[in-house]
């Protein structure tokens, strides 16, 4: 109540006894009233000058037999040294500002829970249920040029999920150094909140994820830019010397419109892999309940360096949309065979409801969907359909890691802009893995989550 | 200052300026100053044309003409799209509400340190200190109708407590999915912030806890009916099917007034195992510091389902109250003997400064005591002696888990709502488990707990 | 919208209106839009009265028949019970405390990323990045008289780091439960948000850290006493009876003044090491990236108890300051040889851009650099140079822990009082471990850190 409430005071102690005496010469109050949009910053120098001019020309009466008006004395002396903080939740998340827009905080988070039945051909997945991810995130501005973020994972421990120090004091541009995904993919640098379907497309099983890493993004109305150093994977050992690689993405939006958009995207990624000589990639069968995964190449040693290409294009039209990616990594190995592995997606999405994917030109992703008659307002939300294609090719050379083909069919409701519900239908069409337990083991899968971010 | 202070300056200028010069030619001073407001963002366009016409009308010395004084639609124009959020301490928690009660967000958490003394009899416990529950605890509603918690738990690692999310939108019931208490047993779903004794009666250790499930909740004035499908036990592994539990209690208070009131519960359970055909029951001596185990019945295998009965009684009568509770587990196993396990406890709380147990007739559990004289305001703040006999049969046919029995007396000190000082001393009175090391062994035990919830 | 703005909103209508209409026959108008707020909960019944009795007088043209202006006792009654809690960042930090200062929160943390780069000699050090330090904290105060801390390191995991519970009702003095840092070195007690270089200096590798324990402190403008009893360390097993310390520091600063402080401290401790009987000592080499121990007493068993004693003293002139410690510990063993182990440290610190060390006198320990012209603000934040030599002595008796020496070449830049950047150099000077495989290792080390704390 300190300070905000004190101005409202003065504002409202002095309105009133301004307004009570009619018959004085009323453009001192109103002059002063000015003075007081002047000192607070409402109005600027320029727009001062004007209105001071305007009113001696209206009024040629006497000045105020003060050095200071009474308004700006009473404000100045009830001054509070460190204003209060503006809290809103704009965007849909606790946001705090400080009074001069130096600081600011948010803090927000995300509940996922999962169920999941599969129907097993050959091997068990277990049925089940899971917290599928709850964090906790902040972030914040420092003296208005730095940010920062951090995001705990706290589904099965706690586990860091992104989390750095940026320096935005340029425009349309950042310099990060910190844990984040390295930049490669759409369907990977989409929010988890916001994926179509509950799992992302296995392809990003290939990916490097998040490491630490130093880099730097600029963007454009309708184009981005982003690339970084990004040290050793994760599961590096201490006393190895972590590997480096430099990894970039470039996206362009032809065109961008209300509910129209489209998003074409590269990225490319070279890595060095140190002293850590061994990789492995594998995919659960877009469900996460289930440990056991059909395709896996198993750890492969020997790996010098590896290499990243991924290709993006994206396509909103009204309430349907389009998507797809392909991507592939090459290892490059000492004195053995350099094996090949890649994926592929495509989906299409379409609101029933009328709603269309929200497109975000200058990071290029996908973002939150606002339903356009809420539940709870009268209306349905919004309804979603998906239908997607997926492929993870992890057999090449000697590496029989196995090829996967699956079919989603995802039905999500979003009653209103913070909460889902997803329904996702999953068949394995193809499991080709010869010599393994695995090979021609194509289960259907029934999942659900409820979904609430904040 | 940019906003909010600027919107409702403005709101303060231009109810002044309307209120006092209702009939002077002051107005193109005024109308240079709403253009300035206009041009800089204060005011809005609508807002704008709306005081442009109701200066040209006050000029005309005629009424606005419409049916809105001019200062409301002036405040419904420059309304800012997203006003501040409320932020208190009500029920002494961080709360931020939204200025439209659509979303709020609490954060909260409790600390609890202990130490404890055994007096050890035949086996070894491990006199020590614990931070027995550090946690931070978030919840919130979204556009309204909905909610979440999250709550995670910091001693010993990073654990997930109850975390869910609720539909709200219909008067006195929830639905819910997420992971929470299976609605069985009193002592189990009073917060551990507000238990009379240190530990919970060890029947409690029976309960299946916190597991992932949907259900919903309704209640009345006097009345409270739960019920929910959960999924598998924790200890579940990730390739078997987990089971399936339905869970359900109902409470009515046949009297509640102030510092009166009457709780009759019952809750029940009936679990399918899944896969994991494997079950444990084992309770600490009603002190947590210590690993070891007086009872335990060991993994018993081959356990098809598992039915749970609870019984509930409390009296609260002024400054005494008394409390009880029933709890039986059977077993049915495939081929193999059906054991059915035990427990029960009575406690009686006397508040020596006059307090009474604050009891909640809808969720049918026991609350926050609020000291009459707090200490730190000339008071001693609150006292209470509690005095609790609990026993725990953990035996049955085969399968010889020992049957202990503990005297619980203790003390508590409140000096003020959110903070707590307990002393407990336990005396085994009875440790029956033939052929086990230990058979006999009847330990005493002296602890303390500082607890702050925020 | 709810009730700040409506609340203000009714105040502002009110004042306009009844200075405005003073003898004007309005007052239907008025008394309908009173009606309005009224039924639509903006005013109380309270001041729903109160304001039509002021009407009533104001017909009949007579002053309001009381002390108060009728805007004030509106205000006054149509005041919230729970009045809105002030947010700011003070102190750089956010802070939430209710209108009546009873109740207050804090959230704050830091983020630290690091990379090094290790100049091997003898044995292998793996170079690499992480992140060093994640960390949420929040603090608060209960009902003015009482405190508590909670903070949670998540690099690598969970951790809970200083979370109790304080008394803090008598004048500069406290009362603490719970775990924290043991009162020994000023090193070890100053925030690692504010120490000079990258890593404390290696000595206080030997104290004993947080532990659970029961302590007070208290201080004056130039001096600070602080003592505690402390439970076991860490890393006692739980079926072990926990030992007991008694620690205890006082400092004294002979002189302080803005930019000129002195600094004087012994800090003692004796620790009864209860059933664990086994104690290690080791420490990294000025950097935490790599997990090697180029010094380390193994394992050291039969010990009784463990005596630590520090000397402490620091200067601060201007942009320069000096500081510099001594530690030893002696261990008595049950018919063993006892073994004595020390370290020490000195260091200079130099603001090349005029600023000067934050010396707290009540405290004993260093505090944030605030840059004189922040970087982002024209100026080229504050940049500090320190140099520091060290030295870690864990060979006494048959204990051959070895002796290292360090130095250490320091380049600080803070842009911004909350962001800092850090660049050190290390060079081992010698690796005194004779019959080791780390004896004559000494490597050089480059490392980097980015931090943000909030």
């Amino acid at each position: 109540m300190k300070t905000l409430n004190k101005y409202w005071f003065a504002g409202i102690v002095l309105a009133t006894i301004f307004a009570a005496f009619p018959a004085r010469a009323d453009n001192d109050a109103l002059m002063q009233l000015i003075e007081v949009l002047h000192d607070n910053g409402t109005i600027n120098d320029e727009a001062y000058e004007k209105l001071r001019a305007a009113i001696a020309l209206d009024e040629e009466d006497e000045p105020v037999a003060t050095d200071k008006p009474v308004l700006e004395r009473a404000a100045e002396t009830a001054e509070d040294p460190d204003p209060p903080a503006r809290v809103d939740f704009a965007g849909r998340k606790l946001r705090i500002e400080s009074a001069d827009g130096q600081f600011g905080f948010r803090l927000g988070g995300r509940i996922m829970t999962d169920a999941a039945h599969y129907d097993e051909d050959i091997n068990t997945l277990g049925s089940g249920t899971e917290l599928r991810r709850v964090r906790l995130a902040w972030d914040g501005t420092l003296s208005r040029d730095w940010a920062f973020k951090g995001e705990i994972e706290f589904a099965g421990g706690a586990d860091l999920k992104s989390t750095y120090l940026d320096y935005v004091g340029l425009p349309d541009t950042y310099f990060r150094f910190g844990k984040y995904k390295e930049p490669i993919s759409m369907e990977e640098l989409s929010s988890s909140k916001y994926t179509t379907f509950m799992e992302r497309a296995m392809l990003t099983e290939l990916l490097p994820g998040r490491n630490v890493g130093l880099g730097a993004g600029r963007s454009g109305e309708r184009w981005g830019l982003s690339a970084g150093l990004f040290a050793g994977l994760e599961d590096g050992e201490e006393e190895q010397d972590e590997g480096l690689a430099l990894s970039g993405r470039f996206h362009y939006a032809p065109w961008h419109r209300p509910r129209h958009s489209a998003h074409l995207g590269v990225s490319a990624s070279y890595r060095d892999m140190g002293d850590s000589q061994a990789i492995r990639f594998r995919a659960r069968p877009d469900s996460h309940i289930t440990d056991t995964r059909l395709v896996d190449t198993g750890v492969v040693e020997g790996v010098d360096n590896v290499a990243w290409l991924g290709l993006e294009a994206a396509l909103v039209a009204d309430s349907l949309s389009l998507q797809s990616e392909y991507l592939a990594v090459g290892l490059d190995r000492f004195g053995l065979s350099d094996p090949r592995f890649q994926g592929w997606y495509a989906y299409g999405s379409w609101f029933l409801t009328g709603e269309s994917r929200s497109y975000d030109p200058r990071d290029g992703s996908f973002g939150r969907i606002t339903p356009q008659r809420p539940f709870g307002g009268g209306g349905p939300g919004a309804i979603e359909l998906g239908l997607r294609f997926s492929r993870l090719d992890l057999t090449d050379e000697e590496v029989i890691g196995g090829v996967q083909d699956n079919l989603n069919l995802g039905l999500n409701w979003y009653p209103t802009p913070n909460v889902r519900f997803m329904a996702n239908y999953i068949k394995v069409l193809e499991l080709d893995r010869p010599g393994s337990e695995f090979d021609g083991d194509t289960p259907s899968i029934f999942q659900i989550r409820g979904q609430a971010d904040f």
